[in-house]
C-alpha cells in the first residue's frame, strides 16, 4: 500500500485555510498514487484551540469541515484529526479523534485515551478519555491508529518526582492484542530543544518493543507561543529511522508500506545542531505570529545590547528587512557606542531606524513628579521611568503605523524580574523570553556563523541596562553563567534549592536567585506571549500563584 | 457526637500560618467538647497551589505540616485537606486527599475522584482520580467523606452544550452502598454571584436523594483573583438547611450530629442581596491581596468617572482611608467637573489625593514624535499616549512609595478592548475587571445606600474616556445595557452569535461586539489579575488562542 504523510502548518479556527491545505494535499497524494494520506492531530481546528472547544458553534464548524473534506476523498482515504462530540450522557463533551475519511463518509474513528494535562497542555479540560481500542483494516493491513500521547504511556522526565508512567492505561498494549501490522501516530507535538531526541526515541522504542513500524505525523508552524517543528518520522519495525521529514517546513512525502515493513532503505538521519533548531524555531514563531494575524510590520527598541540585536536579526529573517523598524532611544546615561553599534547593525541588515532621544519626556515626568517626590532620594523609580518613556514612544509608533512591538527581554531577565513592567517588558510578542542569556550569545554566534552580522562590539560589551551612570547587570545579578545554571535547575528541572546547592551551587546565591524568581511572578503575569523553545517556558505552561509564600 | 466546622482563610504556601490557624481551631473545638473538627479542601497548602504542586519540596512541607497538626490532635480528631503522594508506579504523582488525624496519626484517607478541570480549575494537571471508596466509622457513626466536586457528579450548566454529568463515576453512589449516616464534604469553592444558590442546591438535593445530612465545609478569603465566600452549610436529611455559616468571614461552629440527623432546628436562612455579596467579595479580594502579599498601601487614578470612584470606595473599605491615595491627572481634554467631582469624593472618603497635570509629558512626547509622525493625522495614537502618560506617573508613585496600583477598568471595557495597554489597563490588581458597567452602577447605588458617598454627579454623567474633545463612550460602543447583555450571553453563557440574535439582539451589533471581543484577546493577555466574581472572568478561567480566526 502506498501512504502519504502530510506535515502542514494549520491556523487555529481558520477552517477555510485548513480545509484548503488538506484538500490540496489529498489531491497531491492521490496523484502520487497513494491509497491513504495522513494528517496531524486536530488539523481541522488547528492546535491548540483552547476554550474555543467550549463553543458549540466552533464544534459545528469542525464537523462541517470534516464532512466537506470527506466529500473530497474520492479514490483515496484520509486520516484527519478533529474534535468530535461525545454522544454519551456523561463525561466531557468532546473526544480528541482521528477520523478515517473515504468517499464522503467517516469510516473509522479512533479516540485519544491519554490526554496530556501538564505544562502547556490542558486536554482533559475538554476531552473525555477513550477506554476501548480497536485496529482498523485497510487493504489487508491492520492499522493501530493512535493520537500523540496515546503512544507515550511511558516517557522520560527531567524531574525524578515525576513518574515514567503518567497514565494507568496503555492504548498500544490493548491494540497490540489485535495483531496490527503498522502503528500510525498523529500528533501536535510542540518544539522544545531538550525534547526532540526524546520524542524520536519514544517512536523508536515502541517500534522495537512491538516489532512494528511507526508512521508519525506532526504539524509544523507556530500558533502564538507554541512552535511545532514537524520532523515527522517513519520508523521501521527494528526501530531504525526509515525517513524523517524536515524541521519547521511543510512537506508531503509518499512511501510504500512494504518498504517500511521490510525495513529496506532505513537510513541514518542527520540531526541539525541544537542552536540551529532554536534559531529556526524563533524565526518560524515570529513569521507565523505575523502572517496568521494578518500583520506585516514590526518595530523594536534597539539598545546597542546583544538581546535587541539578536531580536532584530531574527525579525529581519522572519519578516524581511522592509518590515522591521528599530527605534534607538538614547538617554543621558547611554554610552555613545550604544547608538553607534545599533546604527551599524541596522545598516548591515539594511533595516530602517530612527533616533528619538528620551530626555525631554523624562525631564517632563521628573518635573511633574518633583512636588510628590520631594525629600525622597532617586532610586529604581527613575530607572523605570526611562524604560517606560521608551515604551510609550515604541507603542505610539506601533499604534500610528500598525506595527507590532517585539519584546526583546531574555529568559534570565524575565526570571529574576530584571525588567520594567510597561517598560522594556512591553510588546505584542516576546521573541527571546524563553532563551537564557548564555544562549543569546550562542544565537549571536550562530547568526554570525558566516559573516559578522552583529558587530562584535555588541557581543563583547558587558551587559548593562544603561539606566543610571556606569550601571552593569553584574551590579545586581550573579554572572550569567552562574545565574542561568541555577535558573535551569530550578525552572526547567524543578529541583529543590537544597539539591541545587548539593550539586555545587553557592547557597546564598541559590536562595537569592530563587527569591527573585518567586517575588517577580507578578511581573511575568503581565508579560506578552513568549515564543516557547524549552520544556518549561514562562506563560501558560507554568502557572504559579501570585499571592503565596514559597 | 459533637462536630465543629472550621471555615478559615488560608494562605497558599504559608504553612506556618495555615498550621497556626488550624491548631487554634482544634483547640477551640476541643474546648467546645467536639470529637471531630472539620477543615476545608487543601487547607494545608492553601487553594489553588497551582504548579507549586509540581515541586517535591512543596509536597514535603505539606506532609510535614500534616504530621505536626496530627501531633496536636489529642482527644479530638480532625479532618484536613492536603495533597498526598500517589505511591503507585503509574498515574499522576499526587492525590487531592482528605485526611482524618488523631493522636499523631493519619487514621483514614479519602481521595478525590472527580477532579474539576474546567474554568479556573486544573486539578487533573496534578492529581490522580481515586476509583475506590469507603466510609469511615467514628463513634458509631459511618461517615461518607467526600471532597468538593465528588458530590457534584450532577451539576447545572448555563450552556446547553455542557453535560449535567461531567464525570463517568459517582463516588456518592458507591459510598451509599456502605450505608453511611452522614455525608461530609470538604471544599474550596470560589464565589461566583450566579452560583451561590446552585452550590447550596447541590447539597440539598444530595441530602434529599440519599436521605442523609450533609456537612459542607468551605474556605473563605481570597487568593489573588479567586475569592472564597465560605457559606459552609449544614443540611438535614430532608434537604432543609440546619445551619449556614456566614459569607466571607472566618467562623468555627459546633453542632450535635444527633440534632442534625433528627433534623431538629432546621431553619430558613436569609440570603444576602446579590449586590451586597459582590461588594463583600471585592472588598475581601482587595484586602487579602494586600495583607497576604505583605503590602499595605495602594494608589489609583481617580478620573471623576464612576469606575474609579467605585474602586476608591472599595479600596478604602478594604485598606482604610490612610492606605489609599488617588492621583487626579487632568489633560487638555478633561472637563472641569472631572477634577471637582474627584476632589469631592476624596474629601468625603477622607483619602489623600494629588493633582498632576499630564500636559507637559504629553507635549514632550508629541514633540519627540513629530518628525516621525509628519504627514499623519492625529488618531487613537495620541489618545493612547495620554493614557500611558498617566500610567507612567501612577507607576512612578507606586515605585517610589511601594504602593500598589489598582486597576479600575470594568469588564465591559475589558471585553471590547476599550482601554489602553500599558495605560489605563496597568495595575497590580484589577478591582472591577469582572464587573460589567451596568453592575458598576448597582455597586455605586449600594455604596450610596445610606448616605451619598459617591457624588451623584459622578453617577449621572455620561461615560467618557476624555481623551479627545467631547468624547463619549457611546461614540464607539453600543449603550451599556445593550452591550452588557450581548457580553453576558457570549462570555458567561457561551451562546453562539446566531442564538443571541434569535433571542432578540440586533444582528449587526452582535457581530460587531463579538469581533471586538475576539480581536482584543491580545490586550487581555497582558492584563493584571482580575478579582473574579462571575462564573467566567477574564484570566486563567478563560483561555483563548491569540493567533486564531474566530
Amino acid at each position: 500500500m502506498r501512504i502519504s504523510v502530510s506535515q502542514l502548518n494549520y491556523h487555529i479556527g481558520n477552517f477555510d485555510l485548513n480545509k484548503s491545505l488538506i484538500c490540496k494535499a489529498i489531491t497531491k497524494a492521490r496523484e502520487a498514487g497513494s491509497e491513504l494520506v495522513i494528517f496531524s492531530e486536530l488539523c481541522i481546528s488547528g492546535y491548540p484551540p483552547l476554550d474555543l472547544l467550549d463553543r458549540y458553534d466552533f464544534i459545528e464548524k469542525c464537523n462541517q469541515t470534516v464532512n466537506e473534506i470527506a466529500a473530497e476523498c474520492h479514490g483515496i482515504k484520509a486520516i484527519i484529526g478533529s474534535p468530535t462530540i461525545n454522544p454519551k450522557p456523561e463525561g466531557k463533551k468532546l473526544y480528541n479523534s482521528a477520523l478515517v475519511l473515504s468517499e464522503g463518509e467517516i469510516i473509522f474513528t479512533a479516540r485519544k485515551a491519554l490526554l496530556p494535562t501538564y505544562d502547556i497542555f490542558d486536554e482533559y479540560r475538554y476531552f473525555e478519555p477513550e477506554k476501548r481500542f480497536s485496529v482498523f483494516s485497510l487493504d489487508g493491513l491492520k492499522l493501530a491508529l493512535t493520537i500523540c500521547e496515546d503512544l507515550w504511556d511511558e516517557q522520560p522526565f527531567d524531574n525524578k518526582f515525576e513518574k515514567t508512567r503518567l497514565y494507568t492505561v496503555s492504548p498500544m498494549e490493548e491494540l497490540v492484542k489485535q495483531n496490527p501490522d503498522l502503528i500510525i501516530n498523529i500528533a501536535a507535538s510542540p518544539f522544545s530543544y531538550t525534547k526532540t531526541e526524546a520524542r524520536e526515541n519514544i517512536f523508536r522504542d515502541k517500534a522495537r518493543k512491538y516489532g512494528l513500524p511507526v508512521i508519525s505525523v506532526n504539524q509544523t508552524g507556530a500558533n502564538t507561543e507554541l512552535i511545532f517543528d514537524g520532523a515527522s518520522v517513519i520508523v521501521d519495525h527494528r526501530g531504525g529511522i526509515y525517513k524523517k521529514l524536515p524541521y519547521f517546513e511543510e512537506r508531503i512525502e509518499t512511501f510504500e508500506t512494504d518498504h517500511i515493513i521490510s525495513g529496506s532503505g532505513s537510513s541514518k538521519v542527520e540531526k541539525p545542531e541544537e542552536i540551529e533548531l532554536i534559531h529556526k524555531a524563533l524565526v518560524t514563531g515570529i513569521s507565523d505570529y505575523f502572517s496568521k494575524s494578518g500583520l506585516r510590520t514590526a518595530i523594536l527598541g534597539l539598545s546597542g545590547g546583544i538581546d535587541s540585536a539578536v531580536c532584530l536579526c531574527l525579525a529581519k529573517e522572519a519578516l524581511g528587512n522592509k518590515n522591521i523598524r528599530s527605534l534607538l532611544m538614547p538617554s543621558r546615561y547611554s554610552s555613545e557606542h550604544s547608538v553607534n553599534d545599533a546604527v551599524e547593525l541596522s545598516d548591515r541588515l539594511n533595516t530602517k531606524y530612527d533616533i528619538v532621544n528620551i530626555e525631554k519626556p523624562f525631564q517632563a515626568f521628573e518635573e511633574d513628579l518633583a512636588p510628590l517626590f520631594k525629600g525622597h532620594e532617586k532610586d529604581v523609580t527613575e530607572e523605570n521611568i526611562q524604560a517606560r518613556v521608551r515604551a510609550v514612544i515604541l507603542m505610539a509608533v506601533s499604534n500610528k503605523f500598525g506595527s507590532i512591538l517585539l519584546n526583546t527581554s531574555n529568559k534570565s531577565e524575565a526570571a529574576v524580574g530584571y525588567g520594567t513592567l510597561y517598560g522594556d517588558m512591553a510588546g505584542g510578542l516576546s521573541v527571546i523570553g524563553d532563551v537564557y542569556k548564555t544562549d543569546i550569545y550562542r544565537l549571536a554566534e550562530y547568526i554570525n556563523r558566516e559573516n559578522e552580522i552583529i558587530p562584535v562590539n555588541i557581543i563583547k560589551k558587558l551587559p548593562s541596562a544603561e539606566l543610571k551612570p556606569d550601571q552593569l547587570d553584574s551590579d545586581s545579578l550573579p554572572e550569567y553563567s552562574i545565574l542561568d545554571n541555577i535558573l535551569y535547575n530550578y525552572i526547567e528541572l524543578q529541583k529543590p534549592a537544597e539539591q541545587i546547592i548539593e550539586e555545587g551551587a553557592d547557597r546564598e546565591t541559590v536562595y537569592k536567585v530563587i527569591r527573585m524568581i518567586n517575588y517577580n511572578e507578578y511581573k511575568r503575569y503581565q508579560a506578552p506571549p513568549i515564543l516557547r523553545i524549552s520544556s518549561k517556558a514562562f506563560g501558560a505552561g507554568r502557572r504559579m500563584p501570585l499571592v503565596a509564600r514559597y
